[in-house]
């Protein structure tokens, strides 16, 4: 996943500008992209720099150092939840709570366990919606596996937050043999999605009544641990695993890119767009690679295991629309290059600010 | 600590109001006493429920199962935190983003380890002071002995939160020789507490300009893991520990009264409360048992280790006005007596609703 939102995206070659001291948070430092990047390299990491942070992957891996024969490592990854409206087609806050940060552990190859959860509610906001979205976080454990093991409630003056926040970490086990991360993909893999773009971020969209059609689009949140463990047993050699969320397809490659130090040359004509979500972004103005999505995993593993990997994917009810997108070149480090329709290329830059706030 | 706010604290034979489903959420849902206690059981236990949780404490016990020899528990715990304003006197939400979830953590016994960090912050919201407080959590850190992990950054629109909340995560480790826990108190057992009373509230009070008169009150807000590690070498067989933050001392006497089925005498002139707080908490109609803490442990063991114990505590800093208040007796189970200085009991009940909202 994008996600230079989290901490540990913070290092890595990504040129960053410089913060000055009087300036103020705007927007754009919410995005997932170059800004919140900024942000984060120039505010918080080089304060809380560490090596288990700068490993610089979707959650933190945690070496317990128990045991020689079970030898693993602890992951952790914590996600802010603060979508507006809180309720849009295909989920909610709370599905999005459970989903973000299970598929944040899962993206390290991790089996997701725990959750502990921390609520903001805002005064005046109704109960019953709160039970909603408690049972919707529950239904989003059951299905993904994991239990949610502490909590922390606090409530706002009305008008001192919006409604509900949830923050989620995530806590899972990963074997050792396991070595998957956005530092290990190679000239020579291929690059697949597991399904279509951009479907989260109109959904939200849509329940904001920003579309200004009305469009059938539902939301792809989702938990992606159980088809991540499939794929995973039938291609024990998968080198990269990350869902692109804020800041869409395009930045969570190009953080790939830098990561890895490849170039990542993707075909447009092999993207896989929902017609409604298209016209809408092309209505909205907007590039479908840059809209979040909360359900869809990118892969990159070897060449020789694409067949493998599309077949395991395509068997779990998330991954019936995985499409190979693309494939890992040499040249210049650090690059992702769209190859359009008619040949030519166009270079794919991490989302500079923000274009829908609060998706996530 | 009190935290019935806390999920883990959710069950026990606290009695628990029924919520409506029209009903909305109004500041004392937020005060960390019988409102959040009922606003959590009805709304958040009943779908969350499961062994981990259940076990009531301040932070999750996680059997990882890995080894024979070096048997013990994950425990993490989790806590937002809304305070307002965010610099007070002694401190600052940064630190007491740290010091908060580095003393859940600590009071199961465990070593505080890891902290996971989300931070939503407001659009217009002061870089510079985003960078004071990163480098207070640092310090924290530092003091505490623990690495942050991951973390993650949401920003909203201006207006649609306050300043900075964060969330924070703790991660660490108890063996499983240590037995440390609400549900521990046993009847001839001595309850210490380790310094002055009231100091965090009333310092939050005095920042916000609602006190009214100067006064010199610092918070006491301190990581406090060191302290307890200095306690637990000298007397192991420690049988409840736990910070009185939100609801004060009281609220966390009833919990643990309730979670060991025994009732707590408190002696009302041992209390240490300092002259400027009990001022400040006679000019404003507040009783200081009930003023959160945030560097304070209240310590319950064998009678026996009593004076080991304070020698223990008093060589700390953090634990110089470390005296008994009182003690486990049998009778009525859930029960705590505050004994006068004219020797008449007064009964103590968890704090009702919210006298002091937005204190952490």
């Amino acid at each position: 996943m994008m996600n230079n939102s989290n901490i540990n995206h913070l290092q890595g070659p990504v040129c960053s500008l410089p913060l000055h001291h009087n300036d103020q948070i705007v927007i754009g430092h919410g995005s997932g992209g170059q800004m919140t990047n900024d942000l984060i390299k120039n505010v918080f990491y080089q304060k809380f720099s560490n090596p288990i942070l700068d490993m610089n992957n979707d959650a933190a891996l945690i070496d317990l150092l128990l045991d020689n024969d079970k030898k693993g490592f602890l992951v952790t990854a914590i996600d802010a939840h603060i979508v507006s409206p809180l309720f849009f087609s295909g989920g909610d806050i709370g599905r999005l709570a459970i989903c973000g940060t299970v598929n944040d552990v899962a993206m390290l190859g991790a089996k997701p366990l725990y959750i502990t959860a921390s609520f903001i509610i805002e005064e005046g906001f109704s109960i019953n919606a709160l039970e909603k979205i408690a049972s919707s976080m529950q239904l989003a454990c059951q299905e993904a596996n994991v239990k949610i093991v502490a909590g922390d409630t606090k409530v706002t003056e009305k008008g001192k937050s919006d409604g509900l926040f949830i923050s989620t970490t995530g806590i899972g086990w990963v074997p050792a043999s396991r070595q998957i991360g956005g530092q290990f993909a190679r000239p020579g893999d291929a690059v697949i999605i597991s399904g279509t773009l951009g479907d989260h971020g109109i959904a939200v969209l849509e329940a904001r009544g920003d579309l200004g059609f009305h469009s059938a689009i539902q939301s792809d949140v989702a938990p992606l641990n159980e088809m991540i463990e499939i794929l995973l047993t039938e291609v024990p050699n998968t080198h990269v695993l990350r869902d692109p969320t804020r800041g869409g397809l395009a930045t969570s490659l190009v953080e790939i890119a830098y990561q890895s130090e490849v170039t990542i040359q993707i075909d447009e004509t092999s993207l896989p767009i929902r017609p409604t979500v298209q016209t809408a972004c092309e209505m909205l103005g907007f590039d479908p690679l840059y809209i979040g999505n909360e359900g869809k995993v990118i892969v990159i593993l070897p060449e020789a295991d694409v067949d493998n990997a599309l077949e395991a994917l395509r068997s779990h009810p998330y991954g019936k629309a995985a499409v190979r997108i693309g494939s890992v070149v040499q040249n210049s480090p650090g690059r992702v290059l769209l190859t359009t329709p008619l040949g030519s290329n166009r270079i794919l830059e991490m989302l500079a600010g923000e274009i829908l706030p609060r998706i996530c």
